[in-house]
């Protein structure tokens, strides 16, 4: 059965998600298998490599299926985004390897957080970032993200409600970027991702910035295995989802 | 009386343009003159230094108005910020010359256009960007850009319906920045503007990075002195007035 590659990008604000929900909620994985079967005829389940969560958006979300008969990847396109809503539209489509999983088979992805440092509230960038009205240190926070980066137990950072097997995930990168008053970008590259693990490493490096934890305070931070000992869940409408590599 | 001078930020989508209008339209400056008066009491017309249209956004649009009595700047802009909606915010109050005129007195306004040029159109980018599919050039775009630069007569980038007295105006600089795929931003500097000229001469700007109008075509248009011989008016979510110099 021929296996299929799709980039997707969506602006998550109107979206519970991506994942199917039992209770109906509006979620980008719904409305594309929606569309799938719309086109198709076919009701298949699209699996993608981040399950984001309701509000984050994705420039570049993967998401695998696979369909009983091959179809043009080209038309396969058009075809979805002819029905998809405006929030949502298929970047891509290419043929894959057979069994492709959209999930398994990542083997890193990359996520920008956005802060929005000013005294006052930005109309423009409301549904894109965070907004700080404190005076961020970016470069304290940049060195307390650096104790981060490697393989770490991260489960000070983990929100309940998950059953994973270990905790321990690497780090590529984890960058801090920008001035305080103006935009600061978080960027980080790992190979998984606990539940809610980027808003909680975000929210606790604004408490960084504002000077309320030490930038040296991390290693213990990780140690100490406590999600309590961590910063709050930063709000998700500042989380992207940039690129996922395979 | 006292006068003041107020700095504003606000996404356009949700509103008709700055202008009160009759038939009651939701207006960026109805929503103001309402909080004033519900803040101050004083029931006083606001001016901006540029009347934007239905859908265009500010970063940095000047008001002024005046008051019968004086009013701690600080206050009012934390009052205002208080009871206006989530998409209109004022970024600063600063008293003013006795008689300011945001619009009157303004030397310059910084307004910038976003286009987004690839072959899908971009949910992130569909509030704050011009989608055009067709691969733009922006070299071309860029060299028809240079002449217009200067004083010039912009007869061919009025939309009718404005009664003005010359249609001569000055652009400090008109600069097209950019990759083909991605985003190309076109700033534009000049003393005034005609009614729709930035998105006149967007849409122009276009053609050309499309090949369908030579850059070298552009002084005989301005020439022409005809609206008809330019290219269509570019769509307003793609417009943002910046900045404003006094």
């Amino acid at each position: 059965m021929p296996s299929y590659r799709l980039l997707l990008e969506y602006d998550g604000t109107d979206f519970a998600g991506w994942q199917v929900q039992a209770d109906g909620h509006r979620t980008v994985q719904g409305c594309l298998e929606a569309a799938l079967e719309r086109v198709t005829g076919e009701s298949r389940r699209i699996t993608a490599a981040g399950r984001t969560d309701a509000g984050v958006h994705a420039a570049g979300q993967v998401a695998s299926l696979t369909l009983d008969r091959e179809i043009d990847a080209n038309g396969l396109q058009r075809a979805l985004n002819g029905v998809l809503p405006i929030d949502l539209v298929v970047l891509e489509v290419a043929p894959a390897a057979p069994g492709f999983d959209a999930r398994r088979d990542a083997r890193s992805k990359l996520y920008v957080y956005r802060i929005w440092n000013a005294r006052c509230r930005s109309p423009l960038h409301g549904r894109s970032h965070h907004w700080v009205p404190q005076a961020l240190d970016p470069e304290a926070m940049a060195t307390a993200a650096r104790h981060c980066v490697g393989r770490h137990d991260f489960a000070s950072f983990q929100t309940a409600g998950s059953s994973v097997q270990t905790t321990v995930r690497t780090l590529a990168a984890l960058d801090v970027m920008g001035q305080s008053r103006g935009e600061i970008r978080i960027e980080v590259v790992g190979d998984g991702f606990l539940r809610h693990m980027v808003r909680n490493l975000a929210g606790t490096l604004i408490e960084v910035g504002r000077g309320r934890r030490s930038p040296d305070s991390l290693p213990a931070l990780l140690a100490a295995r406590d999600r309590r000992q961590a910063g709050p869940t930063a709000p998700p409408q500042a989380l992207t989802l940039l690129r996922v590599c395979y």
